[in-house]
């Protein structure tokens, strides 16, 4: 791992900090190749977005950018990560707006996903933990997690990701993954004004999608809709496309909607 | 500030901590008075529940309360904060269940409220912000706090709390303290079933009053509820019991009932 943290090599901060004591910060996860991090611009997009709706100061792009350059620089591949937190301020929820945020710029190992994953699928789960719908916390990669790591610790085994449904019983995205389905030749994903995460790879798979004329509708979805579709598969920036062979006993093929947009998007993923 | 972290003097930890990284852990905060914290059973109580509750290491009993002693020692007064995480564990929300949790116990400032708060009371508002019913983590004193520090960055001026509702119209608690009020001759708090932290105070209060043979009710609080209240009061276990002498237009007096509880609470509080 290489850090830069407010600038400086480093691996460690405060107890103090907002981020440890109360998640109260955003992060960026994002594939690097060829010492390049992808998306770069919709990621620093995202990241800026999730600044505003928490108050948050932001960065400049340009350190940002130079910090994310110094410590890609020389990684074939890689995990680059950046964390913003609210600083150190004085015990209590009452943010201090003067106080400086924390910055941390790490590349981290690439995770090594088998690349079956992508030409073979994986098998899925329903979780029984909920996600929580949050109007101001809907979309944003925040840094209060413990909903997914929850429902992560049910997976069964041989599972490689869970969904998640809201109280009202909507299906919003995988733990670390979104959802697509494709059913009568539309492509279908969970609407996330109300929770989850606005996935980049999400972003970027119904921009091509919708450049290759396909019906794109951002909309709800249940079980039972899931279930009853032609094909199902789960998209992130580091994970690309991973069609879905199973979801607890329905099998699914690897379609053809699920390989054209995997086409459509290999300029925008680490090659396996 | 003072702080142990897993048994050494300390005031950072790594980057990679869950805590950090995902707000994955439970904490306690306790009024220290004469080098003693205060109610240290009930908090132990609670912050063994939430280890069980998150399937996270508890560490031995008598190591915490030996950590405890230690930074305690010598302080007349202050607040003494537990932090246990899942500790370090790789990238992604899947934990590694046989790694060592991350302890941090500190004794921090005691924040010194005016003694006036407790005789004259506090303004309050309701807040916009929501906090979410998740029948897992409802009850817990978790990381993840961003609700909190949303729901604190509304108050106006003068307001010293703010009173959440969660997503069905249900008053729950403040941002940093449970609500208790006073209606008809009996002392009515929020069921916390599904969201909100499960208070020492709240939970002494409710013993103390049932022990003077009061009609205690955990149950729904409606904003319309609180606005027709005989009397209003906040509780935790740094403030003891603040009494509300307004919310909104409405006015309260610092009713009865509310001094008689004061009173038997009196040994459990950090005096004034």
């Amino acid at each position: 791992m290489t850090t830069l943290i407010d600038g400086k090599p480093g691996e460690s901060i405060s107890i103090l900090d907002r981020g440890f004591q109360y998640g109260d910060g955003i992060f960026e996860t994002m594939a690097v190749a060829n010492s390049e991090p992808l998306l770069w611009d919709r990621h620093l997009h995202r990241f800026l977005h999730g600044t505003a709706r928490l108050s948050l100061k932001a960065p400049s792009v340009d350190l940002l950018r130079r910090e994310a350059e110094q410590v890609c620089r020389g990684n074939e591949r890689g995990v680059l990560k950046i964390i913003l937190t609210r600083g150190i301020t004085g015990r209590g929820y009452a943010p201090n707006m003067d106080a400086a945020t924390t910055r941390a710029v790490s590349l981290l190992p690439w995770p090594d996903y088998p690349a079956r994953l992508r030409t073979d699928g994986v098998n899925v789960q329903f979780c029984r933990n909920l996600i929580t719908r949050h109007p101001v916390l809907a979309g944003l990669k925040h840094l209060n997690r413990l909903e997914q790591v929850l429902a992560r610790m049910e997976l069964k085994n041989g599972c490689t990701e869970g969904l998640m449904q809201d109280e009202t019983g909507h299906i919003i995205e995988g733990t670390m993954a979104n959802i697509f389905i494709v059913s009568g030749g539309a492509l279908l994903t969970p609407n996330l004004e109300h929770s989850g995460v606005d996935g980049v790879m999400r972003g970027l798979v119904l921009e091509r999608a919708r450049a290759l004329s396909m019906d794109c509708r951002v909309t709800e979805l249940t079980r039972e809709i899931i279930l009853g579709a032609d094909e199902v598969f789960l998209t992130n920036s580091l994970i690309g496309i991973w069609p879905v062979r199973q979801i607890e006993s329905q099998d699914y093929p690897v379609g053809r909607i699920t390989k054209q947009i995997q086409d459509a998007i290999r300029d925008a993923i680490v090659a396996d």
